[in-house]
């Protein structure tokens, strides 16, 4: 199979060191005269990388060489921008929006509330070196936190939870599985639609076992990795 | 965009129970027809409901409506045939091979040996209901398990370490990460090549902290869901 050819070439060239992170990819045509090949057999190249994780494509902008990818344990509160500097990346969190929603079927089925209950929602998209990585969705119930929307929710809701409501994460039920990027998530993320991505659920308890808020993480897939560990009982 | 449509009436038929789990699609061109569109958009429409998790394909087989995904809590020691069971599901483990082998570069590291170390590499595929969901390689430390190729190893492996060699997983470590499959692995599973999948990655410690083994999952993406839950330190 050639394109699984191209594909190796390039993922040589990765690992050499010839490629750098971040570096934008020749476009295709110029690729397919480089590799001698068609467009199609090279974009069959280019979306086995992009499935590994090797690269990844910004809409009109092209294809570019995938960092290594943030190391990203679900069982910590840790927030995104300690997460980040502890591993030398640069975060950013940009506020898209926060409101009070009536919570749809997905959410309240969730949060385990009645059909039509308000809940605050906050859209927020984190940037590695400027490069957009995640949407969050962030479902709260007002109960514990009924002035939150006067607060500064650009920067981490679970310090705002703690200084400013006195609540804190203590217990983290999350879920992992695969998804695609559509509309306004995907255009945030500067992703075509369609894109394959990594999706985080998490369900965020507190002390007294209620449920504080979930959040819902798009992540473009390249750019996370989960990684966490337990003991067990014997 | 008409294919996202396509998606959508496909997918509401699955929610309605039109469509039922494992039930097989028509072929493309029948499919084509019904919605009046071009082949290129139908596929469009079917690598978006792929990329969901809502269909999967065999390879020269066709599409087929994926069932519910096993909810897979990679901190437990739990072994497939227990947990497919514990949700209603009917597990088979086919063994491909059991040999000793040179660790490659990916596992030396993974693993913390030498180049050129010795380790047993067992590999398996596991069925749900006769659908081979993941491939599983595991590469095992002989010094502790020195008669493992002698045992049955279609049953379960935790088994095996317990009640032949006394030996324990007392820390999990695992990573999850997105990729695609190829070769042997793509092979056992009916897929196609470069269809988009989950690995999982895990490292087990015995009670001394020493490594018993590690495992690299190649999961049917549609066909997992990873869940957990931590408690939080205060």
């Amino acid at each position: 199979m050639q394109y699984v050819k191209i594909k190796d070439v390039i993922v040589e060239q990765i690992e050499s060191g010839q490629l750098s992170p971040r570096q934008k990819l020749p476009a295709e045509r110029k690729l397919a005269e480089l590799f001698d090949t068609t467009r199609v057999t090279l974009r069959e190249a280019l979306s086995l990388l992009e499935a590994e994780g090797r690269i990844y494509r910004e809409d009109r902008r092209g294809w570019f060489i995938s960092p290594a990818p943030l190391r990203y344990d679900p069982t910590l509160a840790l927030n995104f921008a300690d997460m980040a500097k502890l591993q030398n990346r640069e975060p950013l969190t940009e506020l898209i929006s926060a409101k009070s929603v009536l919570a749809d079927k997905h959410v309240s089925a969730l949060l385990g509330l009645p059909a039509f209950s308000d809940v605050f929602q906050v859209e927020r998209v984190r940037y590695l070196e400027q490069r957009p990585v995640v949407f969050v969705k962030n479902y709260v119930i007002p109960a514990l936190t009924p002035t939150l929307l006067d607060c500064d929710l650009s920067s981490s809701l679970t310090d705002i939870y703690r200084e400013q409501f006195g609540v804190r994460y203590s217990e983290i039920r999350y879920r992992v599985s695969t998804t695609s990027l559509f509309g306004n998530v995907a255009q945030k993320l500067r992703a075509t639609a369609g894109t394959p991505a990594m999706l985080v659920q998490r369900l965020n308890y507190d002390k007294h076992a209620g449920l504080i808020d979930c959040d819902l993480e798009y992540w473009r897939h390249d750019a996370i990795c989960i990684e966490s560990a337990s003991k067990l009982l014997d």
